[in-house]
């Protein structure tokens, strides 16, 4: 196997624009897979992640190759590698389940320690990088490193789809569309019949909606600041909707608690912004309604960004949480790895349509 | 029923000493109870309360009898009440349960919508307050104000207990005892083999201790920076202990994590300091391991306080929460009411004695 030559977006710095490179991809090593990617989406994560300086997460090495939200074709695989082969259509996992690990082994989490290993070093799982530029080794990111034509990942991070899926579609299933739909039903799992409210209907939150469609939520409440999303909010689950911007400077969790007699069982912040003072994720806290609300953080904010709220909130029997890629559970992966799951690909790409 | 004449301990406004007066205190009227208060705690909510002011919770409201946390003898009752009768031994319960709110009926809480509405109205429940000194009308607080020789209660907010068990000790179950023990088994729902650390080994946090123990946790620590409380922490249940005072500038978290390889399973916050940097509500969620490590907010932080963390803790999928009373549920109130948990009684006074 060769190296490829091919372009690829390199982020050289934090807050400077991409710049389109030639770069060297080295072949795939033991275990590990490479792809041809045909799609990529471009999640606000990665925005976030160029944006600045993050002591704990990934992303605080550059030059990188970013992008997570992909699909492709495998070119060529590594020694020791049985789950996919050359030409199977495949989506990159930037969160895999290694099935080792103290925390894959528990069970009770999709947070993969091997993944995050990855994360913080910016390297494959051997320590070292496939991509270099002019002789400068690149980081990856988050083990997947899409905004490349070819990328390398370890061959846990592959989930192989069906062929007949068109990439440019499936490739939403890499990041947005299992981070909102599981969110709903593997973190806070919402119960038939309870009220629900979505801050921020792209993707991630339209995938949320989704989710509380799937567990007959009898309200779900879409809000966003642009209502030319709630023609598509519908189409997804939404039953109504509120536009901040409709309401001056009334705090939105008190137009939500009028709305739902006390505040909402369920709450979803798929937006990423605490950058105000009435922060989503502070403002979906308050909208929940006392004794048993939960809410969710799913958006990801710039790095190194605080909120800050009255503990009261919590002391009054809500729940705060949070999780990434849905907290969708290895059992979801294991059958990924298979079969993926068509019900949800059809349903996506038919709203899509 | 006459008019009853006797001291109280009222606080004519927010952080001024209390001052002890001649306080007139009425009859009860229908479906309410009053109560020769025999002992009362101190507990640093009511110390929180004075403090300041609070725009959304209780104690707005001066002048006000504070304490929540007595016990003493039923000396008359009003029309209606059938669940006391005079002479009786009674704790005040300023988190009653009145079984026929929306709240209460839905079962998921111990969040009382009446007994809510009397914190903020400072009165009991029809509106009016039972004390006056020199002709001023004196505000309940918490719809039990212990600080005070004599008290009227609504029947739903007093407990019968055993006369029996000794006044001055089972006070401490008005509040603090079920509070740090209800928060551990009903709020996070330890469950046995984990690991736990607890901030704060006041009776609170030991009470937390104590239910740790009964949930077969593994290992219990117990942080705080007195080291005159590790002995006490022991008897309650305690594994280990760490004193922040012991390791200077580094993160108690980072310790913690060392000690626990990644992190604990549950931590609980029973202190209610928030105004540090490193305020122990956020190193206590600092502490959690990823995943799926649980922590709760117990302590009552002064009025109008906040706490600011990063996001990303609950984005690798930890959970916050927190609860009053220790969520203790209506069933245990109703069980409370007339037979009492007579078991937790002789744990506590048995380890106090």
């Amino acid at each position: 196997m060769q190296v490829i030559k091919c372009l690829a977006a390199v982020a050289w710095e934090p807050n400077k624009p991409l710049s389109i490179e030639t770069v060297e991809v080295a072949p795939p090593k033991t275990h590990e897979v490479r792809v041809k990617i045909h799609s990529t989406g471009v999640c606000h994560t990665d925005l976030s992640t160029l944006s600045g300086i993050n002591p704990d997460g990934p992303g605080n090495l550059f030059p990188t190759i970013l992008g997570h939200e992909g699909a492709g074709v495998v070119e060529s695989v590594g020694e020791g590698v049985t789950n996919v082969m050359p030409g199977d259509h495949v989506i990159p996992l930037w969160l895999p389940h290694c099935g080792t690990c103290h925390m894959c082994l528990s069970g009770k989490t999709n947070i993969c320690e091997k993944a995050f290993a990855t994360f913080l070093s910016g390297m494959l799982l051997d320590g070292t990088s496939r991509f270099t530029c002019n002789g400068k080794i690149i980081y990856h990111y988050v083990g997947t490193s899409t905004f490349s034509q070819y990328t390398v990942l370890p061959d846990i991070s592959v989930v192989k789809v069906n062929p007949s899926a068109r990439l440019d579609r499936v490739c939403l299933i890499g990041c947005g569309i299992p981070t909102g739909y599981g969110s709903v039903l593997n973190t806070a799992k919402v119960v038939e019949g309870s009220s629900v409210a979505v801050w921020g209907l792209g993707t991630i939150g339209l995938a949320a909606v989704m989710g509380a469609r799937k567990a007959k939520a009898k309200r779900i409440i879409g809000i966003d600041i642009n209502p030319e999303k709630f023609h598509i909010g519908k189409k997804f689950g939404c039953t109504e909707f509120v536009n901040p911007k409709d309401h001056g400077d009334r705090p939105i969790q008190e137009v939500l608690s009028e709305m739902t007699e006390g505040g909402l069982d369920y709450t979803f912040e798929c937006i990423g912004n605490v950058q105000t003072m009435a922060s989503p994720p502070r403002v979906a806290l308050e909208s929940l309604r006392k004794g048993w609300g939960v809410s969710t953080i799913v958006g990801v904010a710039q790095r190194g960004l605080e909120i800050s709220f009255t503990p009261f909130e919590l002391l009054v029997g809500r729940r705060w949480t949070g999780s990434l890629f849905g907290g969708l559970s290895d059992e979801f992966l294991l059958k990924a790895r298979d079969t993926f799951v068509f019900l949800l690909i059809f349903q996506v790409v038919g709203q899509l349509s």
